[in-house]
């Protein structure tokens, strides 16, 4: 208990990339399957109604020897005053004494692990060679999912954007996503960066009106919405179609049609908080979908369960986003940390 | 998002007094029973089966305009290798746009809310002039609880010292009880603790191997173990006794024999969390006490319910420890340390 180091934003920013942000959650996920990562249940409140929020994730990662929390809390009318809406911390203990070990900034840790689950979705879920990703959603966590999709998936080539309500948000993102790509770190050893540029060159990015149409086009969906009706009907999704489902991470929360459950293979983080607070919180409480027919990611992932079938099977993955990808991403940066000495280490 | 003040052990020790302590828990139990605090679920986990454990308290504090959370571990084998059992952390956010305004170290902070908890039992719900005080535990926590007592009722003027299972600790911690005491700050205006010494030295304190005649002498009780079954029956406590429980805070634990909980007026710092892991946990169980004759005791301090209601009424405290104990002394020790420029100030 002698001491704890802070690491902040900016050393976050620095620290961490998106290779290694995607390998970590893969390992998380991985890990949870095989019994050396636990989650424990989730802590949500309204802070203010409809304004604020928060919630508090907790885990065991035994993996690595540590256990933890991260708070979130999003505060919507902090944009009106130039504030970041979304604060949140992350704290890292020692599972063989108890002892804290880092307090990290969680904004850039939490808008990189996002990120990566809507990109792993992808990667072991849609059909080989997918060359065309839809996105549903323009805000600033898009940005996050396509970088870390460009990064998992190396056959896309082509991205479309879509938002609901604001067909001129699309546009914008349009004319800015390339820049925004550039700045998230992408490889440890390129510290320019060129590669991961290269790669952002060759992508096309279209905004688009009709989502129906680019659906038709498509084998791979992020939706990232606040949404809570569905903005995806089932008869506009084709035979073949990946969706990662990023926005449902609260009750009330929906961007698919319930229905589509009724024909999906539907694969979560975490089958308990996706239930409760996912995307298929909707269709479970119908009954649309049965809790046994759904399977964990990191099952997939480490082979035990069978991801696609087919290509003509429609797969869904249902990310709430669970603490265990907070504390793999954490343990990284803070080996990097202490490899580096980056944060400043203040007694306690 | 730009800055926290992380405030260590140290420092807590040095800013923290009882008496102002005391002052906080009695204003977060009146605040939460004012619905101006608000209690969040429980989260807590083993680590190490029967050897670490941990949990998560939170809350929101809307009479301070803050929300925050603390985790503690316990991990018992760490005192063979001469380290705390004890670790954790407070955060502390701010309710107006959720940022981060301190971490502080949660070890003192907690020892000193816990013992102003059983005190605070004691002097709203304990006969008027109570003189006599059992506790039953002699461990650390044991001394905080004291030493809040000695503070909270200034007519105690003899303690008896008792320890289930080793008459030897209570003999020991008689010989130490006073130079432990003299250590707790305990009037932030009398910086050598003086007139806090004058008061210790006017208390008669006695190791006691037979409870049951201890009990015959007393108004006042305090449990503090880590018991898991009765350690006082039911027949032991005399009309008008007042017990404050405060060792059960975990399921399985248990400190009085729950028959007692048949025939006596029941108080709780919070109903939900009590009757999951407190000591009423069996009587609630098996339908000893009904969950609608449960006061919450910052209804007794506000004055909207009744406490003692005659010199012979038994009456029980069941404190679990609420998020908002911890809440109420962060913000207390946090405004002394902003003030008086206590703490290291980190960028994130």
């Amino acid at each position: 208990m002698n001491s704890i180091r802070i690491i902040s934003d900016d050393d976050v920013e620095h620290i961490l990339d998106l290779k290694n942000t995607i390998l970590c959650v893969e390992n998380a996920y991985q890990q949870k399957a095989n019994n050396k990562a636990t989650i424990l249940p989730l802590v949500s409140a309204d802070l203010v109604e409809g304004k604020a929020d928060m919630d508090i994730k907790s885990g065991i990662y035994q993996a690595e020897n540590l256990f933890g929390l991260k708070l979130v809390a999003w505060f919507g009318e902090n944009e009106m005053q130039g504030l970041p809406a979304l604060t949140g911390m992350t704290m890292v203990f020692d599972l063989k004494n108890g002892f804290p070990r880092a307090l990290i900034n969680a904004r850039h840790l939490t808008a990189m692990r996002t990120g990566a689950a809507g990109a792993v979705g992808i990667k072991y879920l849609a059909k080989k060679n997918a060359e065309v990703l839809v996105v549903v959603g323009t805000g600033h966590q898009a940005v996050f999912q396509i970088a870390a999709t460009l990064t998992a998936v190396p056959t896309i080539r082509k991205v479309y954007l879509y938002n609901p309500r604001n067909e001129e948000k699309a546009k914008l993102l349009q004319e800015s996503i390339r820049t925004k790509l550039s700045r998230i770190r992408n490889d440890i050893y390129d510290l320019k960066n060129e590669k991961w540029i290269q790669r952002i060159e060759t992508v096309e990015f279209s905004a688009v009106n009709n989502i129906e149409s680019a659906l038709s086009e498509t084998d791979a969906v992020i939706t990232i919405t606040p949404s809570s009706q569905a903005l995806i009907r089932k008869e506009w999704v084709k035979p073949g179609t990946h969706i990662s489902c990023i926005g449902a991470d609260l009750p009330g929360k929906q961007e698919l049609d319930e229905t589509l459950f009724k024909t999906v293979r539907v694969f979560v983080d975490d089958v308990g908080q996706a239930s409760k607070v996912g995307e298929i919180q909707t269709a479970i409480r119908l009954g649309m979908v049965q809790k046994e027919l759904i399977t964990e990611i990191g099952n997939v992932i480490n082979g035990n369960e069978k991801g696609r079938l087919s290509n003509k099977d429609i797969t869904v993955f249902d990310s709430t986003g669970i603490a265990l990808q907070d504390l793999a991403v954490a343990d990284y940066i803070l080996k990097i940390a202490e490899e580096k000495n980056i944060g400043t280490i203040v007694n306690l």
